[in-house]
Order: structure tokens, then sequence, then C-alpha cells
């Protein structure tokens, strides 16, 4: 049988970080590729105590069906959160739980693009993502980033030139791949850009809890008085990843159409994650354990940087600058070929690590960076594995 | 700020049942219009048993990020289950562990249609797929629905007419809202006609497991040489429905794309409640479950068809046969305007129904049915609420 498959869906694959992961099986290769929170990280004794104290006491709460836009009380807590926290969350805005904040980018690029429409994003950005808007035909416009985010001449010039963009989609803190955090200035740019061009702003913010240096930057939509920004916020890097707990911010036309649309894909997030969610921020001491995480990826980061000054900058080799997150930015210098770096890396040094390339729009563009993880290897993984670039590093570039 | 939205997405609106159920929140309302599973259903004990062995033997596989495609010991087991019970699963098929069912609708309809394309359904059908289908610009032929099934001439006119037909969604066993079974020689011949008109067939089996009289009709994936059926179960009604977990049997080529699709949607679902369904089929005594289940149902229908017969046949309320499942589809006698005994039932008599247009591909369409639930009330709700709609019904029905 030869299937016929939808246009947006037909040159969808797996992604390109799926096939290093592969070889990161093999239990000789240390891998520097996932970007997985570090499991010392999951409060595993505290949530195990909530969940025998909800399924005691209300269990048909956990098991029955529910709402759409998720578990009130976890609505209503994560509301005075970020309203208080971080200035999110005007009266124009409402709050929708989702499953993961993937699901955000997929619902906000389903309900604000026809196929064929476009999405302005970060070059490099989050593959997941990309792949998202991909699959609902959405065509992306890759905006160079900067050590402090993304070039504004540039997203001025792709939204001048594309009357098709819908929206801008950005990770501002610790970007995912690049570590980069977008500036203040920055910020207020793209927000002034956005609403001259009448486009939205997605702005995806898995990781700014887990800052380990310098100030937080408020957040674009903490300057939305227009009802243009549509926030993700997540907790797989707060508390854990498999129990797929998201949520969006946006104005409510736009989370109305979004609840449509989420009914249609999962009816309503499961309610134990939702739950335990909760209940972890209600009375599990949820900013002492922000803390100890920011004290964790600290202690981490920090290793993986001392590492890269001491095997990876003499032989060449530069990188982004980062104040938190999951990942360092590497670049090797111009005349050496990166994705044989990365091929070599995995399949001679044993040590594997993510080719930049995998997360640029078009894959075939020339890109000299890879991508280091620091959250998921242990202390002693990612001491091997860092020597073991080094080794390659000074094999492969002619200082 | 005025939004613009995917013209996929414009007209979508919450489902008309969400309206219903504004009124049945009336706590003087007696509501026979949901569906969801009877509470006394939930096994709850043996749950919160499994949930704490799991949190204390192997917790980061609860909170870790894990593969899309599924947990692999609940692939295995389903697939194993599947094969060995209801012939389902050839050498050419694979499973993938979805977010609830309802997201393999979404995922099958995404990976073969362009926005105009076209899916067949039944006339009526269940109200959150044809939402789904919508949500991706997928066009809906409906065809009209038999005692024992849809209508085979109309199925094969409507392929015939319309090219860009891309599949046939259809719910064989106790469909939802009509309660009606397909028979297996128009099983044989819906899947004869989608092989000689090239379209897939999704068929979606939330209740077969729910059969409180009569003898199983085999699943139209177990007849499915060809790779032309994408087969999705569910634990939402054998389990809990509040845990969110379904799954897909389908082609390998197939369930590879839904799964980049469901990559790009939830990464993967959520973990507590896939290991929840793998330890609770493995030993928790998951075949006397459903004969407990089904003993349940058996018993509140029928006393739901008894009360229909005392109260509501005598008064000229028709309803077609049922033999599982949760729900009887009622009929009006013709004369009588359905949507406003419907409102008046609620408004009233404090009885909510679902008015049988809310399941037509057009709304606007002439209706005279509507939909009963049997699993949610309790049986003095459901006297109290039979009684009343015999009570309008007298009112409104010139016999």
């Amino acid at each position: 049988m030869e299937y016929s498959f939808a246009d947006s869906v037909k040159s969808l694959n797996p992604s390109a970080i799926r096939e290093i992961l592969k070889y990161a099986a093999d239990p000789e290769v240390v891998s520097l590729s996932a970007g997985n929170p570090s499991p010392e990280a999951f409060p595993t004794e505290k949530i195990a105590k909530i969940s025998a104290g909800i399924l005691a006491e209300r269990p048909i709460e956990v098991l029955q069906y529910s709402t759409t836009e998720g578990y009130q009380p976890l609505r209503d807590r994560l509301t005075a959160y970020l309203k208080e926290k971080h200035s999110i969350g005007r009266e124009f805005d409402n709050i929708l739980i989702t499953s993961g904040a993937q699901q955000v980018m997929e619902l906000a690029a389903k309900v604000l693009c026809n196929p064929g429409d476009a999405a302005v994003c970060e070059a490099p950005s989050f593959i997941g993502s990309l792949n998202s808007f991909r699959s609902l035909g959405v065509e992306l416009v890759g905006v160079p980033i900067e050590d402090d985010g993304m070039n504004m001449e540039a997203l001025e010039q792709a939204l001048k030139a594309n009357n098709r963009v819908k929206f801008i989609y950005t990770i501002p803190n610790f970007q995912n791949p690049s570590g980069i955090t977008m500036s203040m200035e920055k910020r207020r740019r793209m927000y002034e850009l956005a609403k001259s061009f009448g486009v939205i702003i997605v702005e995806d913010n898995p990781y700014g809890d887990l800052r380990f240096e310098g100030e937080d930057v408020p957040s674009i939509k903490s300057l939305d008085e227009d009802g243009l920004v549509v926030y993700s916020g997540s907790f797989s890097k707060v508390l854990a990843p498999g129990i797929r707990v998201g949520y969006a911010v946006a104005p409510k036309p736009l989370l109305q159409k979004m609840v449509v649309c989420k009914q249609g894909e999962d009816v309503h997030t499961a309610m134990w994650p939702q739950i335990i969610c909760e209940r972890f921020m209600a009375d599990a001491g949820f900013e002492a354990h922000l803390e100890s995480l920011r004290s964790l990826y600290r202690k981490k980061a920090r290793l993986m940087l001392s590492l890269i000054e001491e095997h990876l900058v003499p032989a060449g080799i530069t990188y982004a600058p980062t104040q938190g997150g999951l990942f360092v930015w590497c670049r090797l210098p111009d005349g050496v070929d990166m994705p044989s770096f990365c091929k070599r890396a995995v399949i001679d040094y044993k040590v594997a690590i993510v080719p930049g390339n995998a997360f640029l729009v078009d894959e075939n563009e020339p890109c000299q960076n890879f991508r280091l993880n620091y959250s998921t290897p242990t202390d002693e993984a990612m001491r091997k594995g860092v020597q073991r670039l080094g080794a390659l590093a000074r094999e492969v570039i002619k200082v």
C-alpha cells in the first residue's frame, strides 16, 4: 500500500537528535547530547507523599474526566504566582494548562496559521518547536541570534519582507540550543516590532527559573499591554518532565481558540500530574526547591565551563556566554568540518554531542556549532566527555 | 487587538454539549447528558497501591523524559493482548501510546489530510472527533447510520462523489451517540470499499469492552490484510479517563508519521498514567475488572431501558437498539421540535439531555434525536430524570 500524506507531513522526519541518541545508547559512549533535567533534581519523596495523599483523599478527582482549561486550583495558583513573581498576566489574559509546554507552541501555531503562513524564529532554535510548526505547514524564517538575542535589524527586515508572518517564536532565557539570553532592550524592541507589524509573540520560557548567575530579565509578556504575547511556561525543568505539565498565559480570544483545539487533541491534561504540580506549589517548598535546582545546575554549569576552558578553548573552540539553563553552544574554528567532527566524536572518541545544524531552519546551511549539555551527565561523565572532545579537537584543529 | 485566526479555527466553537453542561451544574438538575464512566467503576485502591509501588521502586522512570512511541512495557503488553484477544495487529503494524484516544483521531487526520481534504463519518458521530478534524481544516461528509451501522450504499456514493476523501471515521461498537453496533457484514463491506477507493479507515473503539449483551463482533482492524486501518483503543472507559491513555495500532509508515507529529504536540504521554496501565494489565486482575464493569453497566443499562419503556415509549418516543457502551439514542415523533424539547427539559423539568443535532456534521440539519447517558447518574437520579422527561413528553407530544 502506498500511503499519501499531508503535504506538511511528507518531509517531516524524526529529529536528527534521535539519530545521535542511538549512538548514545552504546554504554561506552559518554552523552553530552541530551536535554534531560538531572535525575538528582527530582523531589521524588515529596511527590510520592503528595501522590499517596491525593489518591487516598480524592481519587475520583484524579481519575475522572475534567475540563479542557485545566485543574482549577492549579490555574488559580499559577495565575497568582505568575502575577506576583513575574508581573505576567493582565485582565485580558487567561491561563490554560497543557500537556507539556510543547503543546503551547503547537496550539498557538494551529490557531494562528494557515498552511503557508510563516513564523519567525531564532536561528538556531529548539528543534521540537520547529518540527511542531512544520507539521502544521507553517514556513519558518530564521533570524540570526547574537550574544544578547535575536538581531533586531534582521527581525525587522524579515517582518517587512514577509507579510505572511503570523508570529515570532522566541526562547528569551538561556535559549535552547545557544544558552543565550535576550537583553531587556531587545525584548522591548521585539515587542514594538510585533506591535507595529501586527504579529503575535510566542514566548517560550522553560528555563527561566534556572539562572545560576546574574539578574533576571523581565519577560516580554510582562510588557504586554496590547494582548500580543502568548507566554508559555513548564514544569518539565523545575519539577519533572515525565509528568508533562505546561501552561499558556494568553489574551482570552486567543486562549479560547487554543482551548477548543486542545479539546480536539487530548480533551484535557492528565489529572494526576496537574494535581501533583498544584500540591507541590502549595505546600512542598516550591521556592526552596527552585533554589536547590539553581544551586545544582550552578555547580554543573561551572564544571562544564571550566572543562571547556581547559580542554576546548586552547584548541581553538569558542562558546556563547550563558547564565543559566542546560546548554553550552560551542563553535569550531572556520575550516573545520562540523558534521564530521560530531560524527567522529561519537564513533571514534565515544562522546555524543549535537551538531548545530539540527537546530537551523535549513539543516543544510553551513554551521560551525555544536551543543553541549551539562544537566544530564554525572560530573565524572562530563569530565571524561570534554577530555575526549579535547583530544579530538587537538587532532583535528590545526591552531 | 483584532486577532486573525487560521481559517479552520475561525468557526470552531466549544461544543454545544458544554452549554448543556452549564445548566447541568444547577444542583436541582438531573444530568443524563454526561459521557463519563461511573465513578463506581474506578479501581481506586488498586491504582493507589500500584502508584505507591512505582514511586517507591522506580521514581526516575515516572519523572524523566521518555520516548514518543510510549512506555515500552505497555506497548509490548498491549501488542500481545490485542493480538491474542482481538486478532489485532500484523507484521506491518506498530503501536503508539497516545494521550487519550482523542489524540489518535487528531494525529491520523493531521498525517492524512491537507486542509480541504475530506473524511467520511457516521451521521451522527462523536462531536470531539468531528471538532478535531474540523480544527485541521478537514471537511466532513456524514453518512446516515442504520440499526446495524452506516448505510453502505450511501458510503459508496459518498466515496464516488468525493475524491478528496482520505479516510472513513467509524465507531463500530456502541457508537457515541447512537449506541449502535455495526454488523460483521457491513464491516467487511466497509473494508472492501476502503480498499477499492484507496482510503484509510480510522476505527475508534473506546466502548468495545463494555458489551452487556450479545456476542462480540470482530473489529475491522482484524480484517486488515492490506494495511488500511488505524485502530484506536483507550483506557478511558475501562480504567479511568482522567489518566488520559489511549493507543493506536497502525501500519508502520502511517504510525511513524503519527509519532513525528505527536513529538511536536506533547513529546510523549505522561509516564505515571502509562505505567499505571501497564501494571494494572500485568497483575491487578484486568479481565476480572472488565467483567465487573460489564456487570455494572449491564445493570445500569437495563434500568435505563426499562425506564424508557415505562415513561417515554408510551408517549411516542422510540430508541435505537444497543448492546453496550454508555448511551441510548432516543427519537421524538415527527412534528415535535427537538431543540425546544431539550431546552424545556433542562429549564422547566430540570433534566439535562443532549440534543442530537450536536452530533451532526451540520448542526442546522433537521434532527429528532436526543442522547441519554446511563453510566454517570446514580440509579436514583436516572429514575428521577426519566420520569421528568416522561412528564414533559406527555405534556408536549399529542399521541
